[in-house]
């Protein structure tokens, strides 16, 4: 017994989480759950429906989407049983040769390409468009740092199959509902369109790097006007082209003195025009947006409309991005598909609002906290228990007979507004001391008004 | 560009899954998310609140929780960036060695374990009695096969720090709850005590064994007393305690008469009238059980309450089982934690629903198609679907401009149950054809009686 006990003792370990990773407590959840319900429901408002994709995807799917920087920080799984089965002790010398030879398979990395192999798997079974939101978590091999983990949830809407400009203008609603909800106020909705910048690139010239050029106008926002200047001239672009770039970026104007400003740039371009004319389409739908000719957008599979929403009043930068997309499922030689997304900081989201009003509500709204005085009145507790929660109103019990003032303090720490007490007064009487903890004052109350006076406090709320 | 085009051509993959996972595609989404917030509603209405962990957990805190044959089920990670930096050559030998080396992170194998490792870590935050549940995926590398895969849902409830028998009776209602709200009728509660099992085994001289003679135990719904009866014998026990504990297992009767009848045979054990005890306690608040001194449970940590919930009209058999443990954090050397717990087969039981009536409501409640007969109403569409929307109906939009009879084979495909039909008529009139997809019926309405008359369907739903 003893040399067991030794043994049990000695494989004890301090617990801990692996680095980056994160616990959610009750309170936590409770303001991740508001948060992401709230998506789900206007998202479900705007005709959008859900789906999920495994955790786990094939590493060929993953690989060779995510740029050499993304593939690195993919996690791969090491194939289970003999791992060591398809090596040879040569694949020692050649990490990557091994590694291909010991996991074949991997954790997603983004909601995107798990979007593009669903939709080739499922083309011949959907209806298309395609309105599909999707929320969950992925993982990424970062350095860990302040508001950067290896584990969190994305949140996507995509419209697949169509090319119908009704899209942006559905798009810009939706984000004005959620915003609008979560009480997020001071935003930007800012649009361009990378063929508005193909025919400024065009014009001027300099049209071979076009996606290294966006990558670099992507930055302008951070970086500002005179390191956008100086990042330039370090790639070589000449003067003229650089001074036409910044006049443009720093056009001011309504979209309308925005687009006959454009237009004048860039009218010998046939690909520009048609970029031009999809922001006036949209525009006919919907004005809610600013247009922003220095927007581009990192990613290189962007093809027509892009947006990105800016939170105005904090440095949190970026809430949601997305845009146009010509062909999705190419890399799994699905005929064209093209479509166009949304991508919601969510995680951010849910940072931004923590310390907001709205998640900071103390007490749930309609809880109760059944506490009795003596064990004999167990029974009869469970009863008032049953019957109340019958009524959809939530009620805890506190498993063990503690004195009234330690179950006074399990209710305040679980934010339980009320606590119905059960003492031999209350049972002879069959009025029960209803106790508000967040005023202190206490009552005697039937059941029944118990339950009705409950009820009206959630139809009130 | 031929070129280039070449090389996209080559590397072109076939879309696929891998082995033992699943895509939830809308339809399959719709059930899971209705069954899963079912759960989360009642154990909300019991006080519980939700908690979830990362997916991936420091190996050394999942490992020699599972047995040897759980610990091989682990989906290892490989460390990410130069995976190879702390192996040498000669580890190629030994692959447990060069495994520990190159991987020290795993995938969530349960919901126990992290349960464990929170509580640990959380100890001085946590108000005791901790009331948690958590339903979240987990990950096992087990030989796929029919209903089972590689990565799947567990729902877990527990009570942390508390010896209560409240905690039984609570839980047995909570259980009739969620299973009344699923419509899950016919279902056995049965329970037993591991006390009485030990009270058995010691008044036989069978006690040596406990815990391997408790898996054999825990067969005998699966293959009959007769092989039961085999196995015994094949494991060496003797004929009289063969009889004896298959008179036991064999006795039907009331729990009023199980526990008379138990009480005679055990009454010369101490920890067997102890178990005994605790159900007569149980049966002081809730009577909804069957005691069933057969039920063994198969894993080693349960030291009193044990129980399991049978279906009983198919094949499905267990949808859910648990029981109580006298220390859940001793692997993290934290001071003895008592709990009870229960986890629902949550992936069987939407599978159950799946066919049952409630989960085949073909078409959703309050959803409304607009569709356009020509695209110069876009605009009006697009005014219409903000207005009705903003009284929370959901209102989907065909983004392209199908001919009517796609558009509405489209509503069909998606379970829209009315169409909002626009055409010039509709809009000079202001009274716009509501077409009733289940019925083929159509009506004109003005936007405002639309709205009245799809929130009189939910309000009657």
């Amino acid at each position: 017994m003893l040399a067991l006990y030794k043994i049990k003792k000695m494989n004890r370990i301090k617990p801990s989480l692996p680095k980056g990773t994160r616990d959610f407590g009750p309170n936590e959840m409770e303001k991740r759950e508001y948060v992401i319900n709230k998506f789900k429901e206007v998202f479900n408002l705007y005709g959008f429906k859900p789906i999920q994709t495994p955790s786990i995807e094939n590493t060929e799917t993953l690989v060779g989407n995510y740029g050499n920087e993304g593939d690195r920080l993919i996690f791969n799984i090491l194939n289970s049983g003999n791992f060591l089965k398809d090596s040879k002790r040569e694949d020692f010398n050649v990490p990557k040769r091994l590694k291909s030879k010991i996991s074949n398979k991997a954790l997603r990395y983004d909601l995107t390409v798990p979007l593009a192999r669903y939709v080739s798997m499922n083309q011949d079974k959907l209806t298309l468009p395609f309105k599909r939101y999707q929320i969950q978590p992925v993982w990424r091999a970062d350095r860990p740092q302040k508001g950067r983990f290896r584990e969190f949830y994305q949140c996507d809407v995509d419209y697949i199959g169509t090319n119908s400009r009704i899209c942006e203008a559905e798009i810009i609603d939706l984000v004005y509902t959620i915003f609008e909800k979560l009480k997020i106020k001071s935003f930007d909705f800012k649009l361009n369109n990378r063929k508005i910048l193909q025919g400024i690139t065009e014009i001027l010239g300099i049209s071979d790097n076009f996606n290294e050029l966006c990558v670099i106008i992507d930055k302008i926002d951070k970086i500002g006007i005179e390191k956008f200047e100086k990042e330039l001239k370090i790639n070589n672009y000449n003067s003229s082209s650089i001074t036409s770039l910044i006049e443009i970026f720093q056009f001011r104007g309504t979209n309308k003195e925005k687009i006959s400003f454009i237009k004048k740039k860039i009218s010998g371009s046939k690909i520009g025009i048609e970029g031009i004319n999809e922001i006036k389409n949209i525009l006919n739908f919907n004005k809610n947006f600013s247009l922003d000719f220095s927007l581009a957008r990192g990613l290189s599979y962007y093809t027509s409309s892009i947006f990105e929403v800016k939170s105005k009043n904090n440095d949190l930068g970026s809430l949601c991005g997305g845009g146009r997309y010509e062909n999705l499922t190419e890399k799994f030689g699905v005929k064209s598909m093209p479509g166009i997304g949304i991508s919601f900081g969510i995680e951010r989201i849910i940072e931004l609002l923590a310390n907001n009003d709205i998640l900071q509500s103390n007490y749930s709204k309609n809880k109760i906290l059944i506490s009795f005085l003596d064990a004999k009145f167990i029974p009869q507790c469970l009863k008032i228990a049953k019957k109340i929660r019958e009524n959809n109103i939530s009620v805890d019990l506190i498993s063990d007979n503690f004195k009234l003032k330690k179950q006074l303090k399990y209710a305040n720490k679980n934010k339980i507004p009320y606590v119905l007490i059960v003492g031999e007064d209350e049972i002879n009487s069959n009025l029960y001391t209803l106790k508000n903890m967040q005023k202190g004052k206490q009552e005697k109350k039937s059941i029944d008004e118990i339950i009705s006076k409950m009820n009206s406090i959630v139809n009130n709320a």
